[in-house]
């Protein structure tokens, strides 16, 4: 009767408009987040973990992405697995926690018992024509990146994968990720589209206003800027800022740390980007004194100004890695308003609580940053919702990586929907 | 599949039963929930507060409106304003306080600061090819009826406000609505469609059996009955409440204060109905004693039996306004099946609490009419979702108000969505 | 856009495999729980209640099945009626408790008023034109099987009700139903589709696993079981329970009480099963000791082993009768993933709580069992969201009744949407 809920995804798509914000029914139609689980969380490598989740044999974690609901395990081999999460005989729901630890994966409901293979290996009354072989259960794509864990629910996984995990296992195998343990888990349900929060993530022009805690670590300079809009004072500050990355750079690559930029945020599926940048103060952790939030080095590095290294995926990940400890975060689609942020601090494996580390000082900055952004999620939210709401400007000093993940979006849902996109 | 839960609107308005309830689809579709926003709540002139909610330069009040977020704001010449309430450059919503009082409008994302004319005055970062001028906040329509505001989303509101506002300034001057104050003010759920709400405030037929409190005040034969079924004595008294309502009339109008009813409901977009009726008892307001609430007057009245001054206006509010105070209501729809009403007393701006008025007093009847009309309602809206449910007969001496409202209804509706209407 | 929230309902039934569970969206799509409701709730004879819900005249019941508000009344000659719940006039939802006791009914808005027959006997001001004949409440087809209270929606109700009201009253009769009173009755919200309530209560495939106290009183062999499992051992407890069931009939029938099965699942409309069933233990009652949990017993038995009579009905009920003891089921279907399950135990109308029974003791195996039976069937529903569910095999020994169950609602579904099925 009235066409003022559809949302002609073609169209939309055709018509974007470069270094613009989305149209709002990429953030608010149902049907939309649809389209983005099957053609992104779907088809792309997704970030759900950290080996640290299943350290030991038995140990399994579950996550939803869509309507998928996933396991991951470790097996017998320590190996990692994942398979779907749903019983073969009468479909229930086999493993209910979030983290748990099994011998088999026994189904509730009637007992039909699977080895951490994934083989069906009890089935009772069942009768002679039944094929146990035939029933074990489906198993989901799975790799460990430096013991970053990403799944991939298609059939045939990207390959690009290979290409990410060549440039970066140099960058993050110094921080030895798999000698980590887990300090701290938390997860906050923004009420935000997933792409508002990847926006969020990938520029730091609202920091200033808005990260009291944050920008302790961070130099400003670095959120970029407009160079006409700067004073004299400002603009040697910034001449200072970059000569200092440029020095850490050489210095942390002598050192055998590689840390300078590289970028693949909109040329590739498995879309990335790192750079190591160096921290205010004391320069060594995300931290309000900026000093270590851990005694135990994460490796055997030669100084504790190891700096920041950010690593970036596409479509759901961004991390942290310094000297004494990491921070990881994926951002998981739960509706077209609500995303789950999935943040864990990890330390030295042997570090000691309260010993070798106080807790409320490693998550100080992100819990504060953290619960900042869902803030401002929730108001873009909210605004796109609003009738009056229409695409707005990206800074062009500022706001440039933001743009190429739409990019990278866009060009994902064309491809995937077979759109031809006009020419930008 | 199943064609349950269609709803042919343009049958549905063709079809429409004078005389009768609406068909159940009108009531609990949220297909023609949308279309009442399009065709009514986005087009024709909406109560949404009084200027006593923006009294000082600043100061804001945020409304939303189906998808219409919403801002009220009073400027620094005193001017009531209202824009959309959404930042230009990512969309976020711009005031989050239902109430606030602002220097100028700030977003709290990236520091965009709009003055209180909308002009963007202060945007960081964004290059040499950015025009300022281009990203202002959208402006929404916006009068003052005496101190009642109302705002329209239509590019081209009905210019038939004019006349409205000609034929009633004269009743409501008298009561100074701007040199009040708010006394207090309420928010209620009410879990039924807007149209529901609106049908139970324009008839009294349910007074009796319903509103111990409001029947203080009013008198029972002002509800309207079939002179059939009076007894001599009901019939007696009855005439003596019709001679009442004459001389009251002609007392009050020859003191200059305008009080005969004039009816517009059906046979205009800005549709309205006034006319100032004595009260029970003392005859002085709206309250449990029926004696002034609060000891001010809020003109230069010469008695304090002003009567009621109810003044009623399509699609959303009604308003009663005594010598001593007045009452506002605002009927807010937020879903197929859930309605806001917000009620404002409103009494002399230099009447203290405590002193000169009772806030307990002062609020009773209205409190209680409010819970009980919000109970009717929502049996009416369960009621509705029944599959047995079907229209059922208005008396016709006691509802014919209530048909007036449906009749508007359904001529707005038809006319937005060019419908041609059988001939009723 | 699209296509994947789409249920082709025709396809779905046509293409079904026997002996497996159904397609998820059968589980999961707010469209085919429409189509449910309209083939099935609204065209069967669906349990609603117990006379003893209803013991005095006046004494009212009021249930909801999808968009149907149903009002359950004992009138003046002590007959059950049933009516829909809504008022002739503006619509108004009637009666509000789920149980209560009137005189008349009497609509709270504008009072209109009906007697117990649903005839309108007073309403005010209607004007000289005004029927009441054609206002009155719209009847609704009430049946008591002896007892068990069945309403049908369905202007032509299935006649073969008759056949099973022929077959089960013998059965039934000898626990004297209408002269019980209702002890306990309990509501649970189970997160699953009524289809999973009622697949889960027609095997006891799981109960091994999951009730401790239900296999108190039940015999495992009774729960089916493939016999090339078996060791000797079991193989001769499977003959002794075998050869108890053929002996415990004999020996009630002798007695004049009917006890052997009949079984009519998937073969007509109005489809049940029924069993007299020896119990474990001391044989009595479904109780944690086995023993009777009232002491005044239901009839004028010869023994107090009187073990279990179950008798199932097709779409939504399952009932347990004792010697000492009813315990009955309603499934009542709330949305897709939603389903009440009501349970009611009742014992000899003069027994007195804490004399003749002990309320915990009477309550304690189906209160237990319920909760179990509540946490497997939300298991399903979370499987059967999942992309990865596909159905799965039942045990052709102790599934049999599932596929009966299901058999019987693709029939049912297939004549009301005229679907041609292919031969399985």
């Amino acid at each position: 009767m009235l066409d003022r809920s559809s949302t002609p995804l073609n169209a939309l798509l055709r018509r974007r408009r470069p270094g613009h914000s989305l149209e709002a029914p990429f953030y608010t139609s149902p049907e939309i987040f649809a389209a983005d689980i099957e053609a992104i969380f779907e088809r792309t490598w997704v970030f759900v973990g950290v080996e640290p989740d299943v350290p030991e044999p038995g140990d399994a974690l579950t996550v939803d992405i869509g309507a998928n609901a996933i396991l991951i395990v470790r097996d017998d081999d320590m190996a990692v697995r994942a398979f779907h999460n749903v019983c073969r005989h009468r479909g229930a729901r086999l493993v209910h926690d979030e983290k748990t630890t099994v011998g088999n994966l026994v189904c509730r409901y009637h007992s039909w018992t699977y080895n951490l293979d994934g083989d069906l290996i009890h089935a009772e009354h069942m009768g002679g024509d039944f094929d146990p072989k035939c029933h074990g259960l489906k198993p989901v794509h799975v790799r460990s990146l430096e013991g970053l864990i990403f799944i991939c629910l298609a059939d045939e996984p990207p390959e690009d994968f290979a290409e990410m995990e060549r440039a970066m296992a140099p960058y993050i195998a110094p921080h030895h990720l798999r000698d980590t343990k887990i300090a701290f888990q938390s997860d906050l349900i923004e009420e935000g589209n997933w792409k508002l929060v990847m926006e969020n993530n990938r520029e730091c022009y609202h920091c200033g206003a808005n990260h009291p805690e944050l920008t302790v670590p961070l130099f400003a300079h670095g959120f970029g800027f407009a160079p006409e809009e700067l004073d004299e004072a400002e603009r040697a500050e910034a001449d200072r800022y970059a000569a200092l990355v440029r020095s850490s750079h050489a210095e942390w690559e002598a050192a055998g740390i590689p840390s300078r930029m590289q970028e693949h945020l909109d040329d590739r599926i498995s879309g990335f980007r790192t750079e190591r940048l160096p921290l205010d103060g004391d320069g060594e952790s995300h931290t309000m004194d900026t000093k270590a939030a851990c005694r135990l080095p994460l490796g055997p590095f030669s100084s504790a100004k190891m700096g920041g290294l950010h690593f970036w995926t596409q479509p759901n990940s961004w991390h942290h890695f310094m000297g004494d400890h990491v921070v990881t975060f994926s951002a998981i689609p739960l509706s077209a308003g609500q995303t789950r942020v999935r943040t864990t601090w990890l330390v030295h494996k042997d570090a000691v609580e309260g010993v070798d580390y106080d807790l409320a000082n490693l998550i100080e900055v992100w819990t504060a940053t953290n619960a900042q952004d869902a803030e401002l999620v929730g108001f873009c939210q909210k605004g796109a919702q609003s009738r009056a709401y229409e695409p707005g400007p990206y800074s062009p000093h500022t706001e440039m990586l933001v743009e190429k993940f739409c990019r990278w979006y866009i060009q994902r849902m064309s491809e995937h929907f077979d759109v031809a996109r006009a020419a930008a």
